[in-house]
């Protein structure tokens, strides 16, 4: 019987690695006796020793029968899911492989607009015809909330023909979705729900937290356990539960989305991260709630900054708490500036500026010497920072920062299929044109301004008028764009006007 | 101007480690603040603190124009590319990514029957039609050697229409194929040549070893910096020139394939196995070459063990004479005998075992003492230990362990498309069909026998009446068999009979 105090990969591997041993196997380094100084330097000794590749002792991340499918079935039981894959490619390819596991060419997956890349790649890759939901948005806030259950049972009754739903929850923000209501929904349709859960993993470890989407009911759950909690950057993992996802089809389609030679490094930190909160994690995120709360509290004192709130939000959505962001509009000056100031003036890095906002990920990694900086710091640049800042950088700071916000037009909600499926729109060659000629053409891009964050365009689609006195709306107050080839959006990226040669899926 | 004596992602990834900084961003373990002791006793505590995100000072990988650009452009010199890409998902990705940029769905892709698994995946993501090459097939070593410029020519004047070449050139056993005649030939059509040259990095670093496939005039190579240089496992080059293959494409097809949270620490291990190569390559092949030419004499004296040299070769294909592979079938056991005795008693480790043959990869890691410790252990294995082992093993052993080679069936020469693509196999049901029905359905899986090592079937294929005899023949012949979803072969996963309700592509 395994128990949660163990860690059998990280213990396999320790053991290799300690063993003497002549390597006539991959990698080359063969247990750091190839490395340079240099690569010593910056990555340590130790780690080469244990960069090792699927030894038998070591078991096989596509076929596991040992040592992984020990560590896998631990992190289920610690997650609270049936089934939990390790995954050495992000939490990327676990929403691409659950995107190739429950939909084929031409089925229909409903989704929210604000979606991250790796949905949009998932839908390339597999071909599905994305159902676009829209998200709720603040205006205040400047900020896509999240999707409702309303909005999902209204595209479910639109497209009862889809074949899988898909809800980021929570945000890079911390906002999350309910869950409950939305699986509840799309299992009275007999569909999977998919929950791109990258910025949650920590949720199961304590009831101040929001509630995890497996415990909500959802039936993919992918999680960033790099984000939040210890591993090593790129190690994530992919938790399932109930029948509702093919897993002989999601295993090969997560074969087809990883390396063939998966870094042990990554595989073993998902074991030691799911070793350290089962053991470790609801102390670890009292302590990381309390912290988070200590510095909400200080930065709420430095008038008129405010930071984003429980209260701020409908009922329906939950804000996870060790997720701060800060209105800087308040101030006058953009996410980005500020941003720019805290790291070259005090050493303290936020996590992601935008337009008007900027926030920080508070985690198990954090002390109370980082949070007592943090609040110095903002406290400095809200109260002898700001003044001269608004002045000299008064060109990037957005027309309206006189504390009312700007309001940014929302794209058009899309229910209406795209023309062509993103798979489509890839695999067509496609040219650049003038902005005032693209009414009509079908978009090779996604366009996306920040704010609101909520793409315009997305590959596939029809490019109408309204789209494009949006984005010159956005361009002229200022928003940032991504997705978009020419950053001067003085051309869109369009499929090429003669039909594809290929089928339509 | 850049110098091959800098390491400018390494450089920045050091300096970011070092310097004082309060982190409010991924990963979770914030410089390492977070980890346990467990953890930071199987990879140290080094690592932790470069394990860093896309900070502004660590550019983009998928927009790079800093240190990542630099470091890309500095491998590109050294290895002879025009332009490279890193890769943290291993070349797995790098041959779907190349495979996405050149065929589309429906293209013809003209590969080798003996393709690695990625190519299937690649095959699977693009919605590509394989025209299947049958590689020179060794009846003496029972090895697939690989394919000929003649064999290549055939399928192009058949396939005219064709969007891509791909190879695998070295194979495992390190024998190169034609690369310079191939690719004339590839180019005649104004076809991109794509070749897998994952165990083949250090070509280019000494003239004794084989011609590296960019230099033979390869468009693209995918290269395992891992398997023989000294990068961390998962890291991998992507390296193109000239204009055949679409680099808007191939750059939009690599974020597809990769996480958008790559690892720095296979990104820096990257710069840092360039930087060695570049600056010491020559001595370290020599060395190399060296060590693995004095293990092969020491070898070839223990009779009547053999190992593979270049006279065994015809002229067309060329050996790396760093990789030493052993007929353990003259002793008459098998390759996974000889393998787990020599790992067990000795502690000497192969690479790759299959039923007659034992490969090591000798490398820039391995030591004098290394390749003593391989000669003593294989003297042992074959003066004192395999006798009793002929005994004790029998059961596993060949039935024609009598020093004649056993004449494995070669799966029938497929130049005829496949009835589905293999995207099409995929994504439609399939189910369990007894051996004896399976004639005339289609097959949902690959099923490869070792010996030979070409795959008897392919996802998507009609399933013929020789195919199943031949199958029958090989598992009687003590094959051993992968893909296959039914270890006893008494069934074969088949497509459903019902034709899928999606298009041909």
């Amino acid at each position: 019987m395994l128990s949660q105090r163990q860690a059998p990969l990280v213990a396999a591997l320790q053991q290799c690695g300690q063993r003497p041993n002549v390597a006539f196997y991959t990698p080359g380094h063969k247990r750091g006796q190839g490395i340079s100084a240099l690569h010593r330097a910056v990555l340590g000794g130790e780690v080469f020793r244990v960069d090792l590749p699927e030894l038998p002792e070591l078991d096989n991340l596509f076929a596991p029968a040992a040592v992984i499918a020990q560590a896998q079935s631990l992190a289920a039981e610690a997650f609270g899911a049936e089934r939990t894959y390790f995954l050495a490619n992000g939490s990327t390819c676990g929403i691409e492989a659950a995107i190739l596991a429950t939909c084929g060419p031409g089925d229909k997956l409903i989704l929210p607009r604000n979606v991250h890349r790796s949905a949009i790649s998932g839908l390339i890759l597999s071909g599905a015809m994305p159902v676009f939901v829209s998200p709720v948005y603040d205006d205040g806030w400047q900020l896509a909330i999240g999707v409702t259950p309303t909005a999902i049972a209204a595209a479910l009754t639109e497209h009862p023909d889809a074949k899988a739903v898909l809800i980021v929850s929570p945000t890079y923000q911390g906002i999350c979705a309910d869950v409950g209501a939305i699986s509840a929904i799309t299992h009275r349709y007999s569909l999977p729900l998919i929950v791109d859960e990258a910025h949650g993993p920590h949720f199961a470890f304590h009831a101040d937290l929001p509630m995890p989407a497996l415990q909500a009911g959802a039936d993919v759950v992918i999680q960033s356990t790099h984000k939040v909690l210890s591993a090593l950057t790129q190690a994530s993992m992919l938790h399932v539960q109930g029948g509702r996802c093919d897993r002989n089809r999601l295993l090969q389609a997560l074969q087809m989305v990883q390396s063939t030679s998966p870094s042990y490094l990554l595989l073993a930190s998902l074991d030691a991260a799911r070793h350290q909160m089962a053991n470790h994690g609801s102390v670890l995120m009292a302590r990381t709630l309390a912290l988070a709360e200590q510095a909400r509290q200080e930065l709420n004192q430095l008038l008129p900054l405010r930071t984003l709130q429980q209260a701020d939000l409908s009922e329906e959505f939950r804000l996870d708490l060790t997720r701060l962001t800060l209105d800087c509009s308040t101030l006058g000056i953009t996410g980005f500036d500020a941003d720019e100031l805290l790291n070259e003036q005090f050493s303290v890095t936020a996590e992601l500026p935008t337009l008007n906002l900027l926030t920080f990920i508070v985690s198990l990694g954090n002390t109370a010497n980082d949070i007592e900086q943090l609040g110095d710091a903002v406290k400095e640049l809200v109260q002898n920072l700001v003044d001269p800042l608004r002045t000299s950088l008064k060109s990037k700071i957005p027309s309206t920062s006189s504390g009312q916000a700007t309001r940014y037009p929302l794209p058009t909600p899309h229910s209406s299929l795209p023309t062509f499926s993103p798979r489509q729109a890839f695999f067509t060659s496609s040219q650049a044109c003038p902005l005032a000629d693209a009414t009509g053409q079908i978009s090779a891009e996604t366009v996306c301004a920040y704010p609101p964050g909520i793409p315009t365009l997305m590959p596939g689609e029809a490019i109408t008028e309204t789209a494009i006195a949006q984005l010159q709306m956005l361009q002229q107050a200022g928003a940032t764009f991504t997705g978009n080839s020419d950053v001067s959006l003085k051309t869109l990226r369009v499929v090429q006007p003669h039909l594809p040669t290929f089928p339509p899926h």
